[in-house]
């Protein structure tokens, strides 16, 4: 078949590029928090996370147990992980993924002045233009949130954009070899069941679909 | 508007159906193992999951630290997240993300025997039938390869699966309240660069297009 052709970069490699990993931050909602237990075991809490300049945000709920041991300041790691791609070799062993991966290694600090603002943040990141949208946070919402700050320091990032790499009996064989991008779309807004007739998708919610839903 | 309905159901549960833990296992690809390192602080790596029955499994090279240490057996917990959705609420508190979260918690097992029907697995849970189109492994790729097994003992679950959940206030205003579904697919296949010519697209490879990128 033809098709585009893209330029041939390394299969895998680790970036120390602070713009590739603000670009796996900004891009990806999802992050996977790694803790330690008090009897020493490790435990994975999912959250979402927003970047805000030299810090990743992530809040939940006050009532959290993990989240509270994350305020705490107890050591910690933030994985975020985007699935970029298959990588579809001309054997099953050099057959993978394209993926970016960044691990952030720090303690946690909880941020209890400017709450509002670093809601608004999280919303904005998720949904663009939600926040001109609704009404603001009351007082007992923002009491009832706990918003954590990891500080961009410690960090790995592993890129892995590249195409097969087959040996040479394999290239020469009859295997077909390439790479499927995969992706994430948003789908037609699907109303609530309460909702009040007469009222449109709103056009933060109608913007969602050409964006793609990270 | 007008468009699909679908039922009421709790914004957020726990789960502790084996079927809903094996359709969010079997559905996505990506996992999150923690560990903890010899300092006492947590690592989280991200890996890609297979389930096999009663039990989870991962590869890596047998040259990844990381790995070696999980096949060593110290603690583990593994997540495996799906984004399925935003939660768009009429207040910025109340909205929020579909997902359906697993976290299992052990420790893994090296597979040494049989590690080539561990791999005919791994290769058919990222591209079904693609394990008929390639070459069988070598031994030298095969001696390559470390195979994890987690078993599927001790976990939780939590979907997300609901409906903005308003106070009545919000719902009498003006404000929009849905749902956007978020999935991923897989785009047209790209051919590698060194892909010879006459080689066609195989069927392992177009049916992806369907499927859905997990």
């Amino acid at each position: 078949m033809s098709g585009p052709r893209e330029p041939i970069r390394l299969p895998e490699k680790a970036s120390t590029e602070r713009s590739d990993l603000d670009a796996l931050l900004d891009s990806t909602r999802v992050g996977h928090f790694g803790v330690v237990a008090d009897d020493g075991t490790p435990v994975v809490i999912p959250t979402m996370v927003v970047r805000d300049g030299d810090r990743v945000l992530a809040h939940g709920s006050t009532g959290s147990r993990w989240m509270r041991r994350l305020a705490s300041g107890v050591p910690a790691a933030l994985a975020v992980t985007a699935y970029d791609g298959l990588v579809v070799a001309r054997s099953a062993f050099e057959s993978s993924i394209r993926y970016r991966s960044a691990v952030l290694f720090g303690r946690c600090s909880h941020l209890s002045d400017d709450k509002e603002r670093f809601l608004d943040l999280i919303t904005e990141a998720l949904i663009p233009g939600r926040v001109a949208e609704v009404r603001r946070p009351t007082k007992a919402e923002l009491a009832a949130t706990l918003v954590l700050a990891l500080p961009i320091e410690d960090w790995s990032l592993k890129i892995s954009a590249g195409w097969p790499e087959d040996e040479d009996d394999d290239v020469a064989g009859p295997a077909w070899a390439g790479v499927v991008p995969v992706r994430s779309v948003c789908d037609a807004p699907l109303p609530a069941p309460d909702l009040r007739d007469g009222i449109e998708v709103p056009p933060s919610v109608r913007a969602l679909r050409s964006q793609g839903g990270a």
